[in-house]
């Protein structure tokens, strides 16, 4: 407690700290309804790493790349697409010039209003706002009993159910993870039905079939009224590029589907930093630009105007196993870059949050996940994906570490808050009054501030050594686990029109008559 | 493991990326000799929250705080010092005018040398460079076998050998546990020759009686001669103010001690926001910057332009609970702001890094350290203090978190490098020679860049699941508890001379028989 000797100074302001605090805790327990945070407007300064020089020589980079190397586009409709905007296409190589690039680029909102069904939970993404979505398509889940089993719907179910408890995450996700229980080819439609019951936040559509796409904008419709959503996005949608520069088809389908109803779409390269990159964090940046430019342009001449998020997923390979690496310095570096890169284009931008490649919820998953996300934070991406629950790389999503990641991101939010100087005056009195060897929790000041002034996260124990064994000796881990079982007994429906319910079940139940039951 | 589902493009990269990454393992294999890393020198921008006005808001703040309110120097010595300099001196009370504070702060310098017995060890401190060091001061460990107990000697001195070894600490510590199997009166005799015989580096001298002080420079000056300690700074201790806005006897004897002696020492405020100081964090920075700045000027008074490091101890008080908390994002803004603040003196500033409230080596203990450590780094503290083996509030030390640290501090220091863009011209080099659909492991570029390209964390386990299993699925707490004993197995001492070693011996022998057997 002490940097001199542990038993010194602290103890006795501690001591007092603990009396005053005991009134403080009985008059907060007095309100405690679940509050959502709003879009996240970031009142901090961005933090970049490269200089102006930097950024146009990475721009430079990117362009040369795309007019003299060239983009693969595996999907005859995007090559007819990009010949008729005059692109240079030979074979699948997409050649473009600079001016047809970001002339269409251009066309993209910088911001995009992203609707719930409850308008109370409708986000802004670009510019200043951020927002936090949760972990997405795990096949694996650590579950309640700390095992490592296939996913199911009930567990997808589960997720989406904590996401919409979660004050901070403002999206309720989409397929977090696999429900592996249902064949591959209905599955969308059972996430797509939970996104929309068991939550009232924006969600995210299938990707991975064009037919799949439709369906999930179909039912989207019969919640929210065909007029809406072609009038607004209520979906933000993830597609990758198979880097190094590859658009399939299977990809460049579910962005057509959305981006011709005005869904909102991830513009997301899939950075192997050094195995499909070139083994440099700055030579890793330009190549992504490039992919994400072309997928975006891609994008506008499908619907100009369309919102797009320029993004990633960015992970270093380790040069010793060919593993990914989760939380490396570099991944930090290259989100500042990338960040950059993206506002020159004016364009929001994704990144990844809370990445770990740990399989279990310990130190090594928080290690990495906070190394990464405080980057990610300060280099102003507008869309944290997998902002909970990502274990594994990826392959397995973890009910303890979704609740607290969510709690992590509801620290992050205050912290982009920044510096408040509102009561600064109020608090120069405080000292005065108190002066040299008072103490501060009966002063009018602490009274009036001391539920604002400091988070006080639930999940991170700070109970003294004693009073921690008498709770129990629990873990982070258990304690996640606890509260992630106390909020699903808790949970209750954001209510769905029984009529809308009906319908949507008839649709499943529809297409599932007509869709074969195939494993992928 | 990808974004889309989790089994679709990363596969084949991956697949490919562990291919290629064999003959890199062997090449690797054959050289890893262990490199001290040196002082680093940042090489990214610092991040400020604080705008001109706020920070000349805060300055001015402090500035009233002390000549109006005052702050409390309880040392006759100290009073008399303070009255001969023209201050206003009321009893214990000094107040004084900003002339005369900032006076006396300009003469400090702006960096120091801190001189290792060995002179590969010698680092810098302040400006743009930044030293880690070990935890400090625990009473407990968590040992080997994961039990929570009173630490011992054989403690200190495994902590005193794992700092030697871990390439990115630069100090080996002081007291960075409590020898509690010895009476108080003469632990620091052992703790000083622990630091001056099982490591070469630069080291923390006792700072809770005069004479402790004045021991700890007795055998400094045995080692590396009366000479070269007269001439040369050799230790850096700390000294902390008892806030709200009180220097105790004590910590005053000790500061006078180093100071007289040319000695640096962290000028540090304890700072418990919201219990000690106001609930504001501008206003606890505004307080704090009173607090150190009136120490430096002490200091400089006792000998001027000797080194003395701005700093702070920081956690938030828990409202609910009145414990201190560790990991919060108004911990990150207060970092900010109090980077600034010292800037704005031209001082050398301190901060703590891994701070975590967590009673073990779980995910909370390390979502709390790179929490904060990540903000410390970003707000270009020149001592990192608390940098590997911190728990439960400072009064445990783990071996465990003590390695897992240490790894992250490496990280730390690779991540400020920045952006490297020496090579950017060869990388894209690569990305035309691999085009759309290829892989960059047999690229010439990725050839010379491999080792350096992407930092690769030894403890942060990035194998599939599969083969975790197989090395026995042990969480990163077991991992790191195996690391640091293979440590000491290999440790070796960096050589003493054996009269020297004979002399601080006798040097004990000697003062043990003059000191009483107290425990306090």
């Amino acid at each position: 407690m002490s940097d001199t000797t542990a038993r010194d100074t602290p103890t006795s302001s501690e001591r007092r700290a603990r009396r005053g605090a005991r009134a403080a805790r009985r008059r907060e327990r007095m309100s405690a309804p679940l509050v959502m945070l709003p879009t996240l407007e970031r009142k901090i300064p961005l933090y970049e790493v490269l200089n102006e020089e930097g950024v146009e020589l990475v721009h430079e980079a990117s362009m040369r790349i795309l007019e003299e190397v060239g983009i693969d586009f595996r999907d005859d409709e995007a090559l007819a697409i990009w010949r008729e905007a005059g692109a240079d296409v030979q074979g699948q190589r997409v050649r473009m010039d600079r001016a047809l690039l970001l002339g269409l680029v251009a066309q993209a909102p910088e911001v995009y209003t992203l609707h719930g069904r409850n308008p109370e939970r409708t986000v802004r993404v670009g510019g200043p706002y951020t927002v936090f979505a949760p972990t997405y398509g795990s096949p694996f889940v650590l579950d309640f009993e700390g095992e490592r089993r296939y996913s199911t719907l009930e567990d997808l179910y589960n997720f989406l159910k904590l996401a919409h408890l979660s004050p901070a995450l403002h999206l309720s996700g989409g397929i977090v993870c696999e429900p592996v229980d249902l064949p591959v080819s209905r599955r969308h439609l059972h996430v797509a039905y939970g996104c929309l019951r068991y939550s009232d936040k924006p969600f995210m559509g299938a990707t991975t079939a064009r037919e799949r796409a439709e369906d999930t904008l179909a039912m989207a419709r019969m919640v929210m009224g065909e007029e809406f959503v072609a009038k607004h996005t209520v979906m933000t949608s993830v597609t990758n590029c198979n880097s190094p520069l590859v658009w399939d088809a299977t990809m460049l389908d579910a962005l057509k589907v959305y981006a011709r109803a005005n869904q909102a779409v991830l513009v997301s390269p899939f950075v192997l930093a050094g195995a499909n990159t070139p083994a440099s964090s700055v030579g890793a940046v330009a190549q992504l630009n490039a992919e994400a430019l072309a997928g975006v342009a891609f994008g506008q001449l499908v619907r100009p105007g369309s919102p797009m998020v320029y993004g990633q997923f960015t992970a270093t390979v380790s040069m010793r196993s060919g593993a990914p690496m989760a939380g490396t310095p570099e991944i930090c570096l290259m989100n500042y870059m990338i960040g950059q890169m993206a506002r020159r284009y004016r364009l929001p931008w994704r990144s990844s949050g809370m990445n770990a490649g740990s399989k279990l919820v310990d130190a090594q998953a928080a290690y990495e996940s906070n190394m990464t996300m405080h980057a990610v934070l300060l280099a102003g991406a507008n869309f944290v994906f997998h902002a909970a629950g990502w274990l594994e790389a990826g392959l397995s999503a973890s009910y303890a570490k979704f609740v607290l990641d969510a709690e992590q991101m509801e620290m992050y939010y205050r912290y982009a808050q920044g510096a408040v100087l509102d009561d600064f005056a109020e608090a120069m009195e405080a000292v005065r009054e108190v002066g040299p060897g008072g103490h501060y929790l009966g002063t009018a000041h602490t009274q009036a501030h001391f539920q604002s002034a400091f988070f006080i996260p639930e999940l991170l124990d700070n109970n003294n050594y004693e009073q921690w064994l008498l709770d129990g000796s629990k873990d982070a881990n258990t304690r996640a686990l606890e509260k992630a079982r106390g909020m699903l007994g808790q949970y209750e429906e954001p209510g769905l029109d029984p009529a809308v319910d009906e319908a949507l079940r008839a649709f499943i139940r529809e297409r599932e008559a007509q869709l074969p039951e195939t494993l992928s």
